[in-house]
């Protein structure tokens, strides 16, 4: 069903939890557009076992667990990747996130500072780390490509996104850097994806998600993108026919991030 | 009542129509705090004739009518306010905007594309008209500075704004590009002030301005700026303390443009 | 050769003047992924005879000449164009762009005001005219794609490139206003490209624009992208994969946008 | 010498090392302009001992060492201030910054990320834990005036400038973030000032700095804005002049940002 984008191409895609993940529906697409992949989540998000099903529909992809910010965890996955697909491989889906202090219910105004810390080391250094990893083995075919997943709360205040603000500014701008930094040196590039609030089980656990999930859909001109749109968007900056295209944060969003206000959500506002 | 910040300073304003016009507290600001001004209008704008009370409370500032679209108006005024300072002046402010189409009740996807050009030239060229003068006629002093008010429509949709968003993005980049050559050649700075929807008798015409103007409120973790806050603020950027702030749009909204979505707005959304 | 990205669609291509022309190369890759297409140019371009050749290669395209400033002309377009296709359409490239006093070797400072409003109608206005026919006409199909052709000049100042700027932040807001009203009311999106300094026949003409290029080219992490990987760009955005992208202005450049400075630019620099 | 426009007001200013600080140069306008002040820096950066003589002329203020990623010395600092002005202050200069890994001439591409989140932790993180104090004890005045010191490496790579590009994307993302909370709930203003850079002794251990510097200088129309400068800046910014103006990065950099590239910068670039 797919048009052959990825035939011949090898990457390694991060964060699939369930069918519900983006990291998911990009596995599969990958996979239907001809591509060889490698699946890895943190250990503790494998125990439930679904990836295994996800390996399964992909050719029997191999699942490697990696803690993203452990230096060792990451080594061990591209050498295991390296192994697998015999040489370097030509793209990395970075879909990760987590805060600690989100989880605990912590309030902006009183976070634990460690906490936010080790919130930022695992959904924004872990990029860093993936990225200079594979630098020094020149694990990536020149003109690869490498993704990484964020939200526009890096540019805006939405109030409940909390620390995870910070975090995602750290991650565009690590897109930026190290994309400049791997574009000179390899042809690689790198970018963010700025994706619609996606109802994923991570977004589900967010205070007030639903709501946030219908005003974003009616402040959309096209509606909010869901993750099997996202999915086919990755796969073209995973193509040949964005070699051009680095360090820039693209929305995908519906049109959310250029609209200040739409009449439905002034009627809906003007009601109340 | 003032601190002197414009002591022996010099500058034309436009756009004084009644003193709902923030033009018109600029001037009382700019007076305020020791400028000498001339003040401008269109003529039809000026039949009205509040402008002449503005002018009393200001020293007796001279009013001089001028069409913005006029090359020959505009020398005059020139001519004339150079005349009357004696000399050369140190600041601008050109606040105009019109839009035949939404006057005319055309929607943005049935323009009338002559008076749209019409609205460019009259809201956006204008700025620019201005500014070729005073350098041509080495009107302005060195560290000068001019400024233009515009909306954030120039780079989100807020829909009933219309083609004012085109005529904004315009006004924005003329800001921009003359700024480069005004600052190169004389040290002049050219900046543009985004300003909160204000309730000017312009602002009050349009459309569901009053319902726009309380969402704006709500979305504004300061609420909306008022008139007499941006007339402080325009103060500051003609003063000598910001120097070296040139070719930059200002936004003077409270947090709006930074603002995802408020507390308060996903609450009324809620309930709707 | 392609990968039928474009099968079963249809679009309409302004532009392509010779094979130097983006839209040529655009052309050509939309033929090859599937596409029927329609060419279209500025009677006094065609005069050259070129495009005729290009549409010998895109299966005896037909090619409809129109002024983009001219609603009767692009009215026929529009008309012919769904004749020929028997229906709907399902993108639109807009590559137009031309400067009267840039033509006319006017410095900035010192614009001709008339050739300045006529510049913006050519090369901004063109793109709302064309969309607001397509939209009455209902010629475009539902999760249909208009791109449009731009340069980073709308957002930072390069001297030479003059009023052009203007013309296209005007063109920007355009995608984004019209954007907003085509996605609510037709799901079809609005985006503009912002690509490299490319050495095209229009491009050649511009004084100091060899240099230039070599400029931007250091200044590019990857290097100026050419016209033939902006078609790729090109034909990503009119195809399916893309469907939730909108109101846009996207980068093809390289890396130039978000870089501050390279390597090889400070050490040039220093050297001098 | 002054215009009083900070008369009454009271604010805590960190990080004026010696009177090449940016910090240093604020503290005297403040003082100049009529505030009362409190100084801080890290104990480390005080055992010069300059900083008493700033002290000195500063009306004798209390300074008072705090680490600024020490939660203990920032409540301790935040207790001491409020003593010393027998209650709340109202503005707050946070000019901190330190790479670990620049410090230790570790590349971007090889950085120990321990190090990198210990740099997040003294230049980003420190700003949000000052914050987060001083709302807790109420210590700000409403329409108190909060500031940060930038660089636009937080938007567009620099390649010298390292992980300090992470640091600076999220200082101004805690800008927002923080801002939106303590607008709505204090009407406190949080803002970033994104300077030119500057000769300071910390400016002048980098790199390739001063070839920087020249660079800088002739990419910007008036040529980069100086310590002086930004310290009048930032006296407005923490006026009642400037009381909606939330949630921005404000560029202070003689119009840097907004050029694409100068005559003077392509002259010498042709000409190596």
């Amino acid at each position: 069903m797919g048009n052959n984008l990825l035939k011949g191409k090898k990457g390694i895609i991060f964060g699939a939890l369930n069918d519900m993940s983006i990291a998911w529906k990009v596995a599969e697409r990958c996979h239907e557009e001809g591509a060889q992949i490698v699946l890895t989540n943190a250990p503790v998000a494998m125990r439930m076992g679904e990836i295994n099903n996800l390996a399964a529909k992909c050719n029997n992809a191999p699942v490697i667990g990696a803690d993203a910010t452990s230096m060792e965890d990451l080594e061990n996955l591209v050498d295991k990747a390296m192994e697998h697909f015999g040489g370097k491989f030509d793209f990395v889906l970075h879909s990760i996130g987590m805060s600690l202090n989100v989880r605990k219910g912590k309030h902006y105004t009183d976070l634990n500072h460690d906490w936010m810390l080790k919130s930022m080391d695992i959904s924004a250094v872990s990029f860093h780390k993936l990225m200079q990893i594979c630098m020094k083995k020149d694990a990536i075919n020149d003109w690869g490509s490498v993704l990484g997943l964020t939200y526009i709360a890096a540019q805006r205040v939405f109030p409940d996104y909390n620390e995870m603000a910070e975090a995602k500014s750290m991650l565009e701008s690590i897109a930026r850097s190290f994309g400049y930094h791997y574009g000179v040196s390899k042809k690689v590039r790198v970018n963010t994806i700025s994706q619609s609030p996606t109802m994923t089980t991570a977004g589900s656990g967010v205070k007030g998600f639903s709501e946030f999930i219908s005003f974003s859909e009616n402040m959309s001109p096209l509606g909010n993108a869901d993750a099997a749109a996202c999915a086919d968007y990755c796969v073209v900056m995973f193509s040949d026919l964005t070699r051009y295209v680095t360090m820039q944060n693209l929305f995908h969003d519906g049109g959310f991030s250029n609209t200040g206000v739409t009449q439905s959500v002034i009627e809906q506002f003007a009601k109340s």
